[in-house]
């Protein structure tokens, strides 16, 4: 094999609010030999097949002094998330040249990846899906919405969730888990394309929150007894002013304070007066508990059909800054993800 | 026995701030006869012995509208809390003239009760606990330390706990049942002389959060791992942000809020990245799992010291108004009971 071009998406700086392409984070090519590149113990060289994009990705664009769950990127450094990538040489007895590898690896043509512990060889048989999917609703995306259901919605049927950013990678996963669990599903999403692809997998009140106002909704298809959070801010609010008594908050994310602004929640209070479970987490806290489970039971479910997913797809790294962008300003139509080679 | 004179501390006018006395709530009087005065079935009559003095009154002096856990006060009726009644006259099979009585009753010399579910015959034997103690340690401030404890502390030996309002009815209890717990314990107060209550108790670490900055002491002695809020607000601000990860957050009460102010909570993002564990309660839910074993354990935890409480006592239902804004304020020094009559 000759000298490639190794395309790399490189953290350029911390930026103050939304991201930006080209300068935030810019591409750049290298050169590399991938017969040559030296590896070592404990290391193994993949090709990027396909790289997710998630919104969690925002917080560690920081600086470095801010302490957080997870690693900042690092300045001059390629970005990194959740991958498939086909191994092509090894010095770590997990992995073989042929393998498939899940695991965060960096947005680059060819990684070297070592993080032995956070890899799993991928077999994706008999059910032969897309690549693709195990970075979306069988990977990270996926893990989020099934054990955090599993954990902390105690759900009843007949209860009633609300889910916001119900279209997104993890949201439409959850409302598809809610309707499974027979709960009636409240969800919104900010485009009319969002809105119709949460009433086709089963949501039963969809609306758009950009131009429908969240709090009158829920005020009137509520109380809500399971709300499930991406979002924070004042759609939290509506939540916590819509809450049933004991009433779960299962806090995923809060993008709507990713990126500068804040939004300040007044009804705190109500905490102690619906008697809420609040629970935060973050999906590899409960992946020993729920792994098994989960990998044996979601592809069967994806291939087929009985959970329904879509991606939104990027084709090429170049455009790997652009697609982080989209993610962060809700520009993305579904469960984002860059296709960076066939194979 | 003769007519006598019945006074009363009547509910006025919903307060916009702090409530006030002579304006909020008046002391009013009647005569009536005790001998006489009409019970329906299901009703008995006590003489009020003690009554207490409790943050959460706040929130019945608001307007009917307003949906909430507990009733509203009624315009021109007495307002209500916990007390010691020695029963005069039943028309009720589980109460007897002569029983001794804890329960929600009138702020009146005289009351008819009839809220069988909520009353219980105090025995006191061989305690012999003074009255007062039934509407504090032993009454629902102790169970609402002791349940919610029990509950949702998931305490460790060797973690690290925080405590505001520490010196309070139940912060105080709380401290106590830490130290038990083999925790470290952080506790903040209004006044010097708190301060040196908490440390009498056992706290580790107490400080006065009006001349020290709360944010300071819990970084240099946390991370915390349980936070017990009896404030929200900014003390809540700087527990999310000085907590472990993992770490449980009692949600008790926000009397920092319960008076017109309102503080944004600015990082409930780090409810996500921190996996925060929330839980608002209500002490009433929590009443059945563990009533048993509260009254079986604490009167005598107090009677041996092994548990300290402290009161702070106003003789006279005629102060109970400057008793009850004065909790509102927090210029009470401890527990606040009102003594009505000796026997």
């Amino acid at each position: 094999m000759a000298p490639v071009t190794n395309g790399r998406v490189i953290f350029k700086e911390v930026p103050k609010g939304y991201p930006e392409a080209g300068k935030t984070m810019v591409y750049e090519e290298q050169t590399i030999d991938p017969e040559t590149i030296a590896l070592k113990p404990g290391e193994w060289l993949v090709k990027v097949l396909v790289l997710s994009v998630d919104p969690y990705m925002r917080g560690r664009m920081r600086e470095p002094s801010k302490k957080s769950y997870n690693d900042p990127y690092t300045i001059g450094e390629p970005i990194e998330n959740y991958g498939v990538g086909l191994v092509l040489r090894s010095e770590n007895p997990k992995f073989k040249a042929g393998d498939y590898c899940q695991g965060v690896m960096d947005y680059a043509h060819y990684a070297i990846c070592h993080k032995t512990d956070k890899f799993y060889v991928i077999e994706n048989k008999p059910e032969n899906l897309p690549w693709t999917t195990y970075v979306g609703a069988a990977g990270m995306p996926g893990e989020t919405a099934y054990y955090a259901w599993k954990e902390y919605a105690f759900a009843k049927k007949g209860e009633v969730a609300f889910v916001s950013s119900g279209a997104g990678a993890v949201g439409s996963l959850v409302i598809q888990l809610a309707k499974r669990d027979g709960l009636k599903v409240i969800a919104s999403a900010g485009t009319e394309d969002k809105v119709q692809y949460m009433k086709k997998i089963g949501a039963d009140v969809v609306f758009n929150y950009k131009t429908t106002d969240t709090k009158e909704v829920l005020e009137k298809e509520g109380p809500i007894d399971v709300y499930w959070d991406n979002v924070g801010g004042e759609t939290l609010e509506a939540a916590i002013g819509t809450a049933n008594q004991h009433a779960r908050f299962i806090e995923c994310g809060m993008i709507s304070g990713y990126n500068g602004q804040f939004y300040p929640v007044k009804n705190l209070m109500m905490i102690i007066q619906k008697e809420l479970r609040i629970n935060g987490f973050i999906v590899n806290s409960l992946r020993d508990k729920y792994v098994a489970e989960f990998q044996a039971a979601m592809p069967k479910l994806l291939a087929s059909g009985e959970i329904n997913f879509r991606e939104d797809v990027t084709r090429g790294l170049e455009n790997g800054d652009e697609a982080v962008v989209s993610v962060q300003k809700g520009t993305n139509v579904a469960k984002a993800v860059i296709v960076v080679a066939d194979q």
